[in-house]
Parts: structure tokens; C-alpha cells; sequence
């Protein structure tokens, strides 16, 4: 059995409820599940005072589990960030665990690639995901396949126009505010040739072109292989829009950069999620409107050999291409 | 008598009335008005399109007037950085032309000054301030001083703990958000040992502070004289703060940078603003809790002699020290 911890590196956990539904979950999908002992601090609107969570972290790095799963995002990874040991979490990562999660743990994932060259995994929250009332299908499958080895793909739907389309690139990205927020630090990723993915929640979308804008500026869009954007979800119509939409700051980004932007990866903060790598080697291909992602599991994990297949957000299994 | 542009480079003007009665209160402030052609265009949420906005504001830079005053921010410089004629502008500020404004025009000023070490002014906008329905005392008469040259310090009252603070930097900074999103791209104004004002608004607390740690993690924060926060408006709490407040913020930037830290600067999206220079070396004075920020007028604009006087936001004129 896969031995999995469940940390909180961020915000604070409101109640216990969801964190106990999240572990008997992840239990009877075979997982070894503990709740790391600081997982329900409180201080403030953070899982613990800066110290609590920065040592919470480093228990989790020397504990060296198959998976190191955040309890949920929120705000507070930031603050930890010039404070980090970026030594040990990355011997852990050699040592196989995977460090999973997404929005405010986007920093944690971008500091690891920057500072260790460190493979992490995008993909849920213990009490965001496990841990909600009802539970969406696809995301514990994928889950559950990608922390295995099984899973080397996913497949989704994206726009027409980009049929024939076959490259690589590092996979990288997630959250969209928290990649602006690392720019100009020593944290921030310098991955060119990759294959970006973003995305957003709670961001009007003249923010979200303002921080495409930003990344652009910074040249960190045209060197790239590939844009996938996931969900940008729960932001509000404000009555100045007069018809700007995500659409139009879609159509604005591709007038700019010559590179393939395609919408509709399910990745985000919404209940349909996958589970992918950051920090490997990944393989975009589309057929008609069909997009496949695939990546080297060779270079996502350090067990060798594995009945590889891939497993589209719709729940169909497919091989790697 | 001084000659005004009213020029819209940002946000659309919903309705022409407030542009109206902003144009007739500046004239009987003594200016010489004149509406750029295209301060009514509308384009989806933007003021015209960007080659409408971008001609616009060449437009004013051509034709040299005293003042060149945004009708309101809102969203759209971020789109026209990489096309401005830094040299153009420029060359307006040089024979003379204060380019005023603030919120989404901080990328507008700190552009010139990354390009072009220019100074501009941070102060009201024409619709947003000028043209609404009551009028702040305080904000026009610091206008009309800072604009004709008779203005060269404001006052304002800070926090104890600063008594006997003198310190000299150059004057920067703007809207936290927009400055943070010129971070990692060639608009970036690299000033080290300057006095640095702040504000923002909608902004979650626990977004300034992630802002502020960009800053401080790109090593912006430790290597400036001072930093002035203005005000931080117009954002909701969460059930989730338990305690987190914009206090708790300014407490952990404290905690972090060994540089005075002073609150209570009336700059920002509130209804009394001073007007400002940025980009001129700015002399910042406390005296118990009474703070004094003064600039060297020689070197905000260029017109040789005035009768300079201080002037603090409670209306009270006091001598430059």
C-alpha cells in the first residue's frame, strides 16, 4: 500500500468533518492514509503560525511518504517560501514521494522546479476534493492511477484548429495568480520550450489578461511549445464589460503569441480534475478536436516498470500515443 | 493660464456627464480644458481600441499641454506598454507636460520611469474625482498648487513610533497591483533607495500581503528609505480571516523589512488624495506623529522660480522644511 500523508501547508481547515471524509476515502481507494499532526492548527486565517506549517512541510519531506497530499490551498505557502528547504524536499522527491495539490500550492511546485529541477504532481486537495459531499468520478480515478504509475495520459476536448498538432515541453504552470506572484523572485521557474498550463478562480477577466499580459511581457509565453488553459471559474460580470469576455481575452492572447493556446483542459477549481506532472517531459497531441497530454512516467516517479495506459477526464482509458 | 487634456487611456466612460462637470470645475480652477477627440470611444470595457487609446495618449504626448489628465483608470495601459513612444512621451514631460493620474496609469508612470527616468504625478483623475458628485476640499486645491508649481510637500498624520525619521529617496510606486504587474518585463523601474507609496483597492488583505512579499522577495522592499502605504479600500472579509486583518499585513511586512514602514498617507482609491511627483527625489520628515513628504520642484518640472510653499491634507499650509 501506497503510504500518504495529508498536510496543511496553507489556509486553515474551518472544521474537521472534511478532513476525516477525505482520509476514509483515500483509504478505500488504497491508500495508506495519515493526518500529519499540525493538519488542523489554526492561527489566524492560516493551518498554524508560519512555523507550524514550514516545519509540518519538513516532517512531511523527511517522513519521505508515496504521497504528500496538501489538505486544501488557500493563502499562506508565500510566507514560507524564502524559508523552505528545497534540499530536503527534493531528497524526498528522489526518494518517491509525490507532492500533490494546486492553486496556493502552485508555489511550493514552481519554487521545487526552480530550485531542484524537482518533478511534483497538479491534481487535488484532500478536503477541496475528497473531502466535499459529493465526490466527482473522474478525479479520484485519475487520481488514483497517476499516484500508481498507471496513468500516463489524459485526454480532453479542446477548440477546433489545432488538429495535426504533435509537440513537447516541460509541463509546468498552475495557478495563474500564483505563477505571476513568483516572477521577479528567485522562485520563479525559468522553463522555456514548455508546455504551460493555467488557470483561475475568483479573477475577472481583465485580470487574467493582465497576468497573461505580465507573463507575456516577461517573454515567458512565446517560448513556449504550448499554452493549455484549464478553468477559469467563479468570477463575476461587472456592468462595465459591454461584451468583454474570457473569449475576448482568449482571442487577445493568441493575436499576441505564436504558439498553440488551447482551452478546455479540465484543471482548475472545479470538481472534475486530473491528476498531472509538473516538472517532466510532456507529449501534447490533438486529433480533430481531440487533445491528448502524455508524459515520460520514467521521469515522474523513480519505480521502474509499470502497465502503463492513459485514462481520458471522461472516464475512458486509452493507451499512450 | 495652464492648458489641460482630458484624454481617456484606460477604462470607458460609461456616461459623458461626470467628463462634463469635471471639465467645468478644472476651468474654474483656472485651467485651459481641452477633451482629446476620443475620450468618449467605447470598445467593449476599454475607452476605443488599443490603437484608438494608444493614438490617443501619442496624441497628447504631441501636443505638449501643461497638464495631461486621465479621465478615469480602470484596465487597458497593460495592453498598450509594449507599443508606447517612450521617447515621445518623454520628450512632452521635458518641455514641460505633468502627466497625472493613478491606479491603472501606475503602469503608464512607472513605465517612463523605468524607460526614461521621466517623472510624472500621481493625483486625482479628471471623471473619477472632478467629476463626482461631491467634491472633496482637499483634493482639487492640492491639484491646482502641485500643477502651477506652488505646491512642493504634503503632510499627513502617521503612527507613533517615527519621530525624528528624515530621510531623501526618489518618489515611486503607485497602485500595488498594477506595479506588481510590470514585475519580470522590460517596464519594470529599477529604483533602489527610493521612497516607495502604495495603495490598492478590492483587494483581499491577504492579497496586498502576497503583493507586498513579491516585492520583498524580488528585493524591491529591503533596499528603499521608506515605504508609505496609502489607503487599502473597498474589500470584503472573509468568514475565514478569524483575525487577519490589514493590521496583521502590515505587522508581517514590518517583521520582514528593517525599513520604516508608515501608514496613514492619503493616497489611493479614497476621496482626499494628494497630489504627488513620482520620480523626483522626495524628503520625508516626522516629527512626533506629524510626517512631512517634500520633493525638489527644480527637479519635477521646468519652469525656474515659484513662491514654493507646503500644503498638508487637512488643508493647512506649511513652509517646506
Amino acid at each position: 500500500m501506497t503510504s500518504l500523508i495529508l498536510y496543511t501547508p496553507s489556509g486553515v481547515l474551518a472544521k474537521g468533518g472534511p478532513l476525516k471524509l477525505a482520509a476514509k476515502r483515500l483509504k478505500k481507494l488504497g491508500f495508506d492514509v495519515a493526518i500529519d499532526e499540525a493538519a488542523l492548527a489554526k492561527h489566524l486565517r492560516f493551518g498554524g503560525e508560519d512555523d507550524v506549517r514550514l516545519e509540518a512541510i519538513h516532517r512531511v519531506a523527511r517522513a519521505r511518504p508515496g504521497i504528500a497530499l496538501a489538505t486544501r490551498g488557500g493563502y499562506g505557502l508565500t510566507r514560507l517560501l524564502d524559508r523552505l528547504d528545497w534540499s530536503l524536499l527534493a531528497a524526498s522527491v528522489e526518494a518517491g514521494t509525490r507532492w500533490v495539490g494546486y492553486s496556493d500550492l502552485t508555489a511550493l511546485q514552481m519554487g521545487l522546479l526552480a530550485h531542484k529541477k524537482a518533478p511534483t504532481w497538479w491534481g487535488p486537495h484532500a478536503c477541496d476534493d475528497f473531502g466535499r459531499d459529493e465526490l466527482d468520478e473522474v478525479t479520484p480515478d485519475c487520481f488514483a492511477e497517476a499516484m500508481t504509475g498507471a496513468l500516463e495520459a489524459v485526454g480532453f476536448r479542446t477548440e477546433s484548429g489545432f488538429d495535426g498538432l504533435d509537440t513537447r515541453g516541460l509541463m509546468w504552470g498552475g495557478n495563474l495568480a500564483m505563477l505571476c506572484s513568483l516572477l521577479g523572485t528567485p522562485h520563479w521557474p525559468k522553463v522555456r520550450g514548455g508546455v504551460l498550463m493555467l488557470e483561475d478562480v475568483g479573477e475577472h477577466p481583465y485580470r487574467v489578461e493582465r497576468m497573461l499580459l505580465q507573463l507575456h511581457q516577461a517573454g515567458v509565453l512565446a517560448s513556449q511549445k504550448a499554452i493549455l488553459l484549464g478553468a477559469f471559474s467563479d468570477w463575476k460580470k461587472s456592468p462595465l464589460d459591454r461584451g468583454y469576455t474570457l473569449k475576448t481575452v482568449v482571442a487577445h492572447l493568441r493575436s499576441l503569441v505564436n504558439v498553440p493556446v488551447l482551452t478546455g483542459f479540465p484543471f482548475g477549481h472545479v470538481p472534475t480534475k486530473v491528476t498531472v506532472p509538473f516538472g517532466v517531459k510532456g507529449h501534447l497531441v490533438v486529433q480533430g478536436r481531440d487533445a491528448f497530454l502524455g508524459w515520460d512516467e520514467d521521469h515522474a516517479h523513480h519505480h521502474p516498470g509499470h502497465d502503463g495506459h492513459g485514462h481520458d477526464h471522461d472516464g475512458h482509458a486509452h493507451h499512450d500515443h
